[in-house]
């Protein structure tokens, strides 16, 4: 029963089966394998983006951290949603890859608002104020922190507010496909037709092994990011094994598929929870849960053997009936069965 | 018939069987998984290092910049051989890592000769002049890029030198295992009782699909270690499959037994070469062959779709007896058959 | 008539006096010139710190930056009020000498509350969680930026919380004589007796011309400072003329005269503020008013030349009696004629 | 008898009157005050540059280092001669400053080679191969760090093999104007006639107090020059000080006569020594000579208080009659009688 996260499930087999069927004889390094150009077809083509430069990391914080340092100078802010990814937990990554840029952390309990987003960069106008850190980029996630999806409207609200004082976006998209799955809607309306600049591309917590595409949609950047990539010792020597699982994530809609799959076991689980009496704290979107319960049912969950990230308190001591609030994950492997299973105890 | 480099063949079936059986339910990310455990374990035992700090990352100059990042200030200098990797093939990346120190590169053909780097180090001495870069680490590479492989002798001289001056000392060792099967020795006596203090382990080029180990001898390092690996993006949450690699790698000598058939491959490949007539730039002595012979064979060999590095001049152009140089790297995947072929041309 | 800050007046007599005395003949550079002893001796002397470590730079921006980073790893983040100068006024540059660290602003009108400092820290526990920035240096302004002086025990407080989260504390001290004078306090216990590690002891806002002194009452940070002074190019070759700057300023207790001359003009200024009805928004403590008049009061001071921030709004147009806000700095030169002159347009 | 370095003399007389006058009442800070719209008037006249944009800061250094950021990318390398103050005496300030790129050093004994310069660039084509550090800007030294001046042929030379690589071209003009009146051109002449992009234009060594204008013949580097000098510090508030410094010295071609009396005093020095049998090791071309003389005259001067460096050896010990190596340097306040004083123990 692990619902900690989605990013220490299982490789899905067809992307174990790739990797496998990559490995035989030599094959060209650094990016310039063959498998990499059917990624980078099936990319644009998905994303109805034919001249975007596309290319693989292995680690989303790389994804957001190298996208982001090809569109911030040092002197420069980040702006993004106060609990977001890229500010709280990749330990100053942002900062080093941008040489020491800052962060400005829009006051939000999830989403970001057009109006704050407005009022944070109108703070920092252009070329007026030698001594403030300058506007920078736009970083909006989708899937929020918090299991939450901009719908198309909010997205380009948001971008919009970029757009105005001309500053890029980019969207961390760890969570892209689940968010995307949600909407229903196609890639390119999720990125440059609602006017992202650069995505990072998530295939890490949606079964894959362990890479990331990031997806310029202005190829501008194309040559410099290659150079950040490699002095931030992240182009792989033999990337044919990143190209296989983005390659078989990609084929026949598989990564939609899993997304699906892990949002509709999240959907299954949150009706569990709430005719169990459990309060949502933030409505369920796609594969993440915001809940509370009291704590004698995390008692009974955790000597079950449940995983997963209790928000506030000790399990351990205190009154029975206290509410206690919990983040619960799904990916793509969760099994109707380890739901009941957790269900099972309230 | 690839010859190119030893970081372009497929991955040992062995360790593509472990990440296979690694591929089953939930593990706990960033490092925490049991299979690191058997694999800290084993390198412990392996190097007589029961105290040692181990970490996984994907990329050697990952490996490389990393560890020598955690010994060298922003305004020091790290001395490392002339046509060193950290030197000439990782586009800054210790630059990045370090915070913007130097590096000194110590004039040598191949390997740096002890009084040259004596020399080097005297220039800079400690506390004492604050307008030039200080003395930082010495880094070493081990099999050197020319193909050499220090005795312990020499190792010892190198970093005596180091320790003269209270220097720490880094092993490149991309190529760890092909050197060490050349010399006949225990990891221990290639590393601490050498006195080295860091190590960069390679798998990458010996059979693992992208991982390599650094590994401290004085766990003083480890938190830091870990803070700098996130902060630059290479901590995997899928930890797992870093984990399966290097211990499928460790087990049963793994490692040694593939250096020794790319050594011997190599060897194979020298001897046929010497008595076809092509002179040796330098004597093999463990994947790496640095050859010179005529344009006609170089364009009979490219005719039969032979990949390798031309040192020098253009192969379609010139005289057919005008000599020039090769680099000819043997993986552990390299076949008799193909040696045979590909000296079928001289 | 300039009230727009005290970084823009000119340089008192007895400094312009002795700087032209040290023009004579050649000295040593780089901080080894005669004079630099003599400051260094009177610094340890009135700071009651006989090992203290001290050095001069030529901006306020360089003495917090190098001392910051001396405390600072990059993997950090810096606490400081919401508000503070290091974050809203120095653009980027602590997170430039400190690597790429963080800064997070405790959300503030002006001073950090204890228990908000204390409830930041705790969010980021040492040695627990490599995912997010670890706990760094705490910075306190003083002045703050609001024109507010702490007490002694307000210093304590926010120090003992330092302390207790082995946490090294920074104290920015550019209008440190102001708060000196304002306290009646000594050096001593307005740093290390209330816990402070290092400061930012101020001479440009208090009639010297671009010198700052960096104190480090642990001597054990002095060879690093040195060096990263060198590598931020904040080391003078001819020091003398900072040396003599800080000499004079130090001698019987010039910085502290100018600091009650300033004081007390905007003393007085604030007096006539408050008789002729003008809203103070702090309560001045140092030398900075913050205050609020109508818009008919501005137009006519700017159009007698006065100069001043006005916090909101346009003077220009608008109600008469609409009320806009004003920052108003008196430095040591301030005259009761230019004081008069400003009130009488009320 | 000071001959150790031009970094140790006293200010010129003008330059402390002009600075003095500067001290009355207010004025705007950061680089707008009045006498810097002197400055840059007078610096686009003399170089011929009306769109010339014009900064000061206080330190070689920082000029050299915020300079070269401005042309640097940090995966790029900055190409200059072997001894290069930039390379040995900046602590690794521009590598600091360029965000942790590299410094290739041309091999040299001075000046660099044109030939030598085409060659290391040409090892690192635009465009081609992610794995090196890329091709970054030239810096020229102009004086030489061993007194050597280029002629405009020598500069044209190497700024011709920058611009066929279409790289960038930086002067360390620390000892511009010493190099100018040796070469009797025109400003314009040595630096953008000659196809130099940016020149640190220095003062401090030359009769001011601590200043040097870094000069864009370019103007697009304008705003990330300022954000950059503010980030790093450097940014003055009081900056009426250093414009004054620099407003005096180029009025009445003051700095020309400056340099004008220290290269005279240099070649009175260098006559009388080499009538006294020392050896020129460089002939001397401004205000430098590197010089050999026995151990005995070495220590006859010593004993009378002179100072400069000592090249090799030890003075103290050894045979009277064996020859050790001196540099001498002369400021504009060097006087025959100190010259004679010198002479005189030969």
């Amino acid at each position: 029963m692990f619902f900690a996260s989605d990013n220490s499930g299982p490789v899905h087999p067809k992307i174990m089966q790739r990797m496998a069927e990559a490995n035989t004889g030599y094959a060209m390094p650094y990016g310039n394998d063959e498998i990499m150009e059917e990624v980078r077809a099936s990319i644009r083509a998905q994303f109805e983006a034919p001249d975007a430069a596309v290319y693989l990391v292995a680690t989303g914080t790389a994804a957001n951290s190298l996208a982001l340092a090809c569109y911030t100078q040092p002197w420069q802010t980040i702006f993004c949603a106060q609990h977001s990814h890229i500010e709280e937990d990749e330990c100053n990554a942002p900062e080093f890859y941008a040489g020491g840029a800052k962060l400005t952390k829009i006051p939000t309990e999830d989403k970001m608002a057009p109006a704050d987003l407005a009022s944070a960069i109108a703070r920092r106008p252009a070329n007026s104020n030698v001594h403030m850190a300058q506007a920078g980029p736009v970083s909006i996630t989708q899937v929020t922190e918090f299991g939450a999806v901009h719908t198309l409207e909010e997205l380009r609200a948001l971008t919009a507010v970029a757009k105005a004082a001309n500053l890029p976006v980019h969207l961390d998209g760890a969570r892209f496909a689940n968010a995307l799955v949600a909407l229903d809607c196609t890639p390119a309306e999720m990125t440059w037709k609602s006017g992202v600049d650069v995505v990072s591309f998530g295939g890490t917590k949606n079964g894959c092994m362990g890479v990331e595409a990031v997806i310029f949609f202005d190829p501008a950047k194309a040559w410099e990011f290659e150079l950040r990539r490699k002095r931030g010792a992240h182009l792989f020597s033999k990337h044919r094994y990143l190209s296989a699982q983005m390659a078989a994530y990609l084929q026949d809609d598989l990564w939609q598929d899993l997304a699906r799959s892990a949002n509709a076991a999240c959907a299954r689980l949150a009706e569990g929870l709430v005719k169990a009496g459990a309060e949502m704290i933030h409505t369920p979107q796609a594969n993440m849960i915001f809940t509370r319960f009291p704590r004698a049912v995390h008692q009974k969950l955790q000597a079950d053997g449940a995983k997963y990230y209790v928000l506030d308190g000790d399990v351990a001591t205190g009154p029975a009936d206290e509410i206690l609030g919990a983040r619960l994950v799904c990916d793509w492997s969760m099994t109707d069965a380890l739901i009941d299973q957790f269900l099972s105890h309230f």
